[in-house]
């Protein structure tokens, strides 16, 4: 150990025994809670915090912040450790702030349509919290992700196309920021013009500005119809052009979810369905009774001049939800096509016209590839999943990987998309950013240096080392 | 002259030379042309600019922004002048950036639902350039203002209930920094996680962190039917109440305008129309023929039981335009309720519940204040404007007025609301922000140094002076 890891060390011991002192037994450096802390669901190598803390309030962040600032400590929250581009992995170290312990519902405006929460409540809690109200938060990643890790990754999902991603759905943030400030980015009405827009600065930082700690979020009246539906195509293009199709028309669909025949298959051994193994659309519609049928016969239309069949129903809750969670656990089933498999879950965006041709190169690529990968998404919004199976032990897979993530991003960014429509940069997708945005990169950097100028909040994310 | 001053004079001296050579004619220091570009809608003293400039190309504003800078010169991007706090005027001095030769449509993708324009191009001219299309661009905030205007100041509108406002609807900018780098916030997905969202960051900066050029926004599919309905109410609480109870109903209102009976009498005399003097909303429904009567008759169920009558429809596109075009002329209606005068017209926005109380305690107010104020605006957002008339040149009125809109921000704060909806801060309300958002605004303030080291972009507006 040279001289300068000695001090790190020394400081990190430090800072330790402080945050101990703080938080007690809500500070762990117990190797369990490291190792849990230290991975997500990418296929990204592990890297464990030195140490986990438990804050309780957003005072109690702060003093953490402070503690860590003093002592040179990175410090990356966790939230349901759901992210998929390594981005709750401590590659520097640090600590790491799990944001379990406060999860409590702040307050429910009903009347307002919206509810404020601490940053810990994921979105089925809170989903489950507004019930008896007529409301319900749309946002769903799949994932029962925190809202505060959803607000820093600037999630979406499958309601996305209707209701918005959280970029649209947070209305204001509190943050504590790097120097120990505490910060309200926004008042709870439902427009303003006062100011730089702080809170969407937040919203997608991932952490690297500031620990966002309560989040208040719009909320949405529970329509009187809601209402699915299943249809299955020979192609992939005939799948994807119903829904670009629909969505040109003006219909107001709530949901569509494109699913390739491998994530059909994948399904239906994991759920125990039976649809065919082909192109599939999952979509809903909501609205009045009226409304819905209404949308319902346009789309199912659409569907028949694309060659779409077997165009079938689910009205009735339980149905509806048999439906959605087969569709949420795609993920989980596409990994058990290959057992004991990780995955590399990337996603890309791209606009509307170009998203056929897209897919159907990339339908290409994974021919090429000659390994399974799964593609799925939220074609409504032009974004779209594929899950890489894959090995991380094993380098020829590692590297057929990378390579086919990389001709993915490649052919999004020709097409005027984006490398990720919902997952986040993280550490996965840090060396596209400038290929996407160009000059813009250098005044993101710059925003990170005035917030972080110690480079403590979860160091190492979003931008390539310099 | 001191010596400062004179230091000053000769560096715009120069300034203006550098600047002629590089536009020629298309650099105004005519008296006329600087007093023009010296004030906007606003009640408030204009202030004219050294000098007026009308650039064609990105380019060329990054050229005049490096004369500029290196000369101390303040700019000032102008759109249609059509800003109500202030946001165009030179209180500085410096150049007038006027952006209307800036204003060829420069892309419009149907199959994409978006168009990118050039700053100078108004809402009217694009929403022309695409009648072809089936779609349009919903924000609309009355004024034919530019998109580079209305992404400047956040603006929305009548329609923003059910579209959204500029910050839901701007995809990305380009824009020209103070150092002269030339930037483009994001690509043309609809749905991006990549980095931060420096396209949010411009939206609403009102021309003080950098000159927007260049503007991609979101557009929408014309709905298969579109109708307008009126409706009086006996008290402002009826008519505000109705609106709240369909929003919370989950009834997907495209606009739904709240008018004053003062505001109506405004209207019939200046539209010779005839509605009854009494309080009246303004509904408009989109979606299909089917969906909008069923809307329509949910809405008039409801304004039933608040007391709600004489609803009246017009779903011809002639009667349709022709109440929009009545609300639409409000502002100007108002002001010939007081002929010659000018008028503050100031906004604030509430969560929906607080709403009533507020336009009630407003309304004792304006009864306390013994003149004509006029109250109307987009209920369903939660915001509503005051049309203060008065005259600039008598120091009570401007008293009177500053007292009445303080009270009225004041009350709006301590709901939790927001000092201003969809006007900006400007410099009318550049001593709310601080109450609204606290230490938020030190955060703010730092960003725009960091964007804005010289001080140089619109300066004097959003923060109050050091």
């Amino acid at each position: 150990m040279n001289q300068r890891q000695d001090l790190h060390a020394s400081a990190v011991a430090t800072a330790i025994g402080e945050l101990r002192a703080l938080l007690g037994e809500r500070l762990s450096t117990n190797k369990g809670a490291r190792e849990h802390h230290g991975k997500d669901e990418s296929s990204l190598a592990p890297a464990a915090p030195e140490a986990v803390a438990f804050p309780r309030s957003t005072e109690e962040v702060r003093d953490i912040v402070n503690i860590c600032r003093r002592h040179g400590m990175p410090l990356i929250p966790f939230g349901a450790g759901t992210s998929v581009e390594g981005q709750v992995l401590a590659v520097r170290g640090g600590l790491s702030l799990d944001m379990s312990r406060m999860n409590r519902v702040l307050a429910v405006h009903e009347a307002d349509l919206d509810a404020s929460v601490e940053a810990g409540v994921t979105r089925r809690q809170l989903n489950e919290a507004i019930r008896h109200t007529g409301l319900f938060f749309p946002i769903d990643p799949g994932a029962d992700a925190t809202l505060g890790g959803m607000a820093a990754t600037r999630a979406s999902g499958t309601n996305a196309v209707r209701y918005g991603t959280m970029r649209e759905n947070v209305l204001a943030l509190t943050v504590v920021l790097a120097d120990g400030r505490i910060i309200r980015t926004a008042r709870r009405a439902r427009k303003s013009s006062a100011g730089y827009d702080l809170t969407r600065l937040f919203v997608g930082s991932e952490g690297t500005l500031g620990v966002i700690t309560e989040v208040t979020v719009r909320l949405h009246a529970m329509q009187e119809a809601m209402s699915a539906a299943v249809c299955r195509f020979p192609t992939m293009a005939d799948a994807v052009n119903t829904v670009i199709q629909s969505i040109q028309s003006g219909i107001p669909i709530a949901r569509s979810e494109f699913l390739c025949q491998t994530t059909i298959r994948a399904i239906n051994a994991y759920s125990k369905s039976s649809h065919p193994e082909e192109p599939h659309l999952f979509f809903e519609f909501h609205g009045t009774a009226e409304g819905v049928k209404e949308q319902a016969e346009l789309v199912q239309a659409i569907a028949a001049t694309n060659s779409g069949s077997g165009f079938q129903w689910a009205s009735h809750t339980e149905e509806r939800n048999q439906l959605w969670q087969a569709r949420h656990d795609a993920y989980f089933a596409c990994l058990q096509l290959r057992p004991g498999s990780r995955a590399m879950a990337t996603d890309v965006c791209v606009p509307l016209s170009r998203l056929t041709e897209c897919i159907v190169a990339t339908q290409g690529d994974v021919a090429a590839h000659g390994a399974t990968i799964p593609i799925f998404g939220h074609v409504g919004d032009g974004n779209f999943h594929c899950v890489v199976l894959l090995d991380p032990e094993d380098p020829k897979d590692m590297a057929r990987a990378h390579a086919f993530n990389r001709r993915l991003v490649e052919r999004a960014l020709v097409m005027e998309g984006s490398c990720t429509g919902e997952h986040g940069i993280g550490l996965g997708k840090r060396q596209y950013l400038r290929a996407e945005l160009g000059e813009a990169v250098d005044l993101m950097r710059e925003v990170k240096r005035l917030l972080d100028p110690g480079d403590l909040m979860n160091p190492g994310k979003v931008f390539m080392p310099d």
